[in-house]
């Protein structure tokens, strides 16, 4: 049974945009009292909701957060500044609450799940961690496919699940994020095969390798692709072959929130990888996707560039686990808050533009 | 009597930051359960305010925001997008609670207070509106000193007051921003002077002034200027001369917050004029400074740098009355959020960086 057919729902149309809520909602930026323009990026953002979310008052308070963590075999090779062991720990420690994205969830009134596809160490029964044992990690994408297509179905279909619920418990907006030791790696070789560009403009630090620890993860790389290119011919295998459990979740994810209606925020450069991977395999699912920051990360920006896609923050952030979409998420609200709440010139009795 | 007896308390030294606490602030960011510095500028922004208030645990919970508006002589030059009556009219928007900064200071649970410190056409009473009657605005400056000394001593006073009462009720941030129909010409007038550079670098579009409105503004500037420079030797007697009401109680606030040891965070092009008008007056004045957010008002980027200040978003905001600002909040408070309460490495047992 080929891939293809396991995962036949990726190829449902994203929802439509709506341009008439679009018009709308210009037209009602234009009447509140502030210069045309004024709020900049703020009444885009407004506008560009009210659009998705097909309303004159577009919303973004209820949010889920979603956390993705799995292991990749390539680790082996030494191309992360941390060990292997720190995914499983920092499962843990999503659980026991002391993660930055716990404490910015917490901050955001937003509901955090945590779910574990499958790490080298196993880390027992948790509270409120779900688990997919998809297996111990990934293969080493520098000998072998880094996944099985049931591997690649089944990761797929639990980032379509948590869209899902996010829709049936009526969220807004979904942010999904990762953790995995040696994802950069991983996103990068995809990103590289996506498009068609060499590694060493899309492999960086990650999480803080020296240049000797870049070079050596651009060359494992290299290596890999040598290996997988000539066999790939579609997103999906692309996927399969150098993705990861947790990247192939956030792509079915963003997929599926596409198919469904449903704003995603998206964090940095894996979540990027991800969104690109997702737009490969649903044409449209862009649509649906805000960008929330700008990685340091090398190749960042030719992932962003590639989506058309502008970020709103720069602020250096670079650990994942939707870090930055959550940090951003307040200026969505805000920009929902200024467009719903501001006086018009007519209801002020505020003078317009006079040339 | 001269200017300088009037205002000597702008004479007294800021209060200093805590090297100390920087330092252990430091050490606290590097035991965090995250890639050292992937956090990015939240983590300086957390280490800079743990300085600043002399703690381990910064917040910035409790913040005060003052909007203080004035009307302008120079207005009558032509040099604004709006007629002179919005400022009145948008006074009473900020009582009625329609304007961007009512909606952002709602959500963000932050006092919002509104000073009038002269307008040409009275506004009557107002609830929640404090007024200093310091004149029917300014003087039109292409003739004749903006203000007089007694009028830049009340303004300046104002903000002084502002800033004592931030302190007294105990709050941890203070905010202060602008509305003037006009005021973008005084404060590009204002920097001209102050860092030696042409009007034409210092001159925007303001509320919307096509490219003909900003050439002649640049014009007007230029006439004021030739007019005025050959008299001014101090910051004082610049802000005197070419300032506004609002811009001086914005730099009283600013010079009083420093010297109390209170942040503030700086808005945009008016108040970052301000803000560079205060460390003239009283050096040191901007190391109680965090920077908001960047403006599209040609100029901003020249005052910025004159101040070493790095804003922390750019998001196309040119709205004034603090709104950059309010919006950058968040980020200082989830800095502090994640600085506080993310786990350590040893509480977490989590492994750290191998190389």
């Amino acid at each position: 049974m080929s891939i293809d057919s396991i995962v036949d729902w990726l190829q449902h149309p994203p929802a439509s945009v709506s341009d008439q809520f679009r018009q709308s909602a210009l037209q009602h930026q234009a009447q509140l009292t502030k210069p045309p323009g004024a709020l900049g990026r703020l009444e885009e953002i407004a506008v560009q909701l009210a659009a998705m979310q097909h309303t004159l008052h577009p919303n973004v308070d209820h949010v889920q957060i979603a956390i993705f963590a799995a292991d990749h075999g390539v680790a082996a090779e030494n191309i992360s500044a941390f060990p292997q062991s720190v995914t499983c720990e920092m499962i843990k420690n999503f659980a026991a609450g002391g993660a930055a994205i716990n404490v910015l969830a917490h901050a955001l009134g937003a509901q955090l799940e945590i779910i574990n596809l499958g790490t080298v160490h196993p880390t027992g029964r948790l509270n409120d961690v779900r688990h997919y044992h998809l297996g111990p990690g990934t293969a080493n994408f520098l000998h072998a496919a880094a996944m099985s297509g049931h591997q690649l179905a089944a990761a797929l279909n639990a980032g379509r699940i948590c869209a899902e619920q996010a829709q049936v418990n009526k969220k807004q907006l979904l942010i999904v994020g990762e953790m995995g030791i040696g994802n950069t790696t991983s996103a990068a070789a995809l990103a590289s095969l996506l498009l068609n560009m060499p590694p060493a403009q899309l492999a960086g630090a990650g999480t803080g390798l020296d240049s000797t620890g870049i070079a050596h993860k651009v060359q494992v790389i290299e290596q890999a692709l040598a290996l997988h290119t000539p066999h790939i011919h579609t997103p999906l295998e692309a996927l399969r072959r150098v993705g990861g459990f947790e990247i192939a979740a956030l792509t079915g994810a963003y997929v599926r929130a596409a198919q469904l209606g449903l704003p995603v925020l998206v964090d940095g450069f894996i979540s990027t990888v991800a969104a690109l991977t997702a737009e490969r395999i649903c044409i449209g699912s862009k649509r649906w996707q805000l960008y929330a920051h700008q990685s340091p990360e090398n190749g960042h920006a030719h992932i962003l560039q590639a989506l058309d896609a502008r970020p709103l923050i720069d602020l250096g952030m670079r650990l994942g686990e939707a870090s930055g979409a959550a940090v951003a998420l307040n200026l969505l609200r805000l920009a929902c808050a200024l467009h719903n709440q501001m006086a018009t010139f007519s209801a002020a009795q505020v003078s317009t533009k006079q040339r």
